[in-house]
């Protein structure tokens, strides 16, 4: 048995019918035209599946935009960059010479693609039930650990949210300067709660990533939220 | 047996265990709490997945972007509206009294998520084999009319790789002129290809969608392509 089967059976606990697929589950486009790309576009259509399904299971009071921002939180690059971590996949990746010199930049996108891939490889090889499984395996922390539904929207949205509970009038945003060059800009926004005299201030590569963190000085200001 | 429950018959074939989820499914909204927004939100993934596996195995050469295209292609709201027709769902959707009244604008819309939560409630009564079946009945008309991966690029993409393909430089764009008043603004742009001599101009609600209006023409001007 080869290495890389040795280690499919250790952290994916799951034996390939056919070693073929899961060597190119775990090969980059920088190593070969056969690459795990289309790989990559199932797992990740069969993993959006099967977290809409577990989230749909266990929150049955949840409406669908909380249900979409949980998925969303579940399957984006960086925490699927992490279950790629904990499974060690850095050391079974394929990776082109240009790719390796190059080292951490893509790292993430590369571990996330696989993790990803490696699913799809195992749904063509043992079929549905057993990519259910494997992502019940990897997961398991992660869906257990989701933060709740409130804490999944966004800062703006919260402040609202809790502005509108109260009856007081919605915040207002405005842009204090814009510096840098063209590609570079960095916003500062001021964000002021009238009623409660309230003005805080946020930076960021772009207005609305400053207003994010605008609203979110503000929620600390206003309730304490860290 | 309800007129539902035949309709479903007829035009799903699956009858349901739990006449429940069919009525839920059909359930807009403003008719009630008991919506059909979550089974909207479980059908819609799996149709995307679904129909991500049979585009991975019908184009065994298409890479993901190609398939990413087709499948967008296929769960874009006007196709699933235009399955919702087929079915006469008009007939079967369950509305408030303001839907009601307001008629044909948001149609497009209801007959859309009433298909993903129809998908959405056979996964949960019959489980995932009959699930599929049904989107093989409701899809398999619109996977083999599905135009071939170049034609779903957009004509941007689609004029610069033929002019890449032949050794020519990319196309220059330029706005000739806006007008109209601020959210009801038209674009006009110049699409030149130098070394051909060849000027078209397309118009759209924005830049980006005039650009595409020019590159049509003017892959029209160079290849004689509708």
């Amino acid at each position: 048995m080869t290495s890389r089967a040795d280690w499919a059976e250790k952290h994916l606990r799951y034996t390939f019918r056919d070693p073929a697929l899961l060597e190119r589950a775990l090969t980059h486009r920088s190593a070969s035209r056969d690459n795990n790309e289309r790989l990559e576009y199932l797992g990740d259509s069969y993993l959006s599946f099967v977290t809409a399904r577990r989230l749909y299971d266990s929150r049955p009071l949840a409406d669908e935009g909380d249900l979409s921002r949980a998925r969303a939180a579940l399957v984006r690059q960086a925490t699927l960059a992490s279950v790629g971590q904990r499974l060690q996949l850095d050391a079974q990746v394929i990776l082109g010479p240009g790719e390796l010199r190059s080292g951490g930049a893509q790292r993430v996108a590369i571990l996330a693609d696989a993790v990803e891939a490696l699913i799809g490889a195992v749904l063509l090889d043992g079929g549905a039930a057993a990519a259910e499984s494997l992502i019940d395996l990897l997961f398991a922390e992660e869906i257990a650990n989701l933060p709740d539904a409130a804490a999944l929207k966004d800062p703006k949205t919260r402040l609202q949210e809790w502005l509108q509970g109260r009856g007081y009038k919605l915040p207002s945003y405005s842009v204090q300067s814009v510096s840098g060059r063209d590609h570079e800009q960095t916003f500062v926004v001021n964000c002021t709660v009238e009623e409660k005299d309230a003005h805080t201030n946020g930076q960021g590569s772009s207005r609305r990533h400053a207003e994010q963190e605008a609203a979110a000085a503000m929620l600390s200001v206003l309730i304490g939220e860290p």
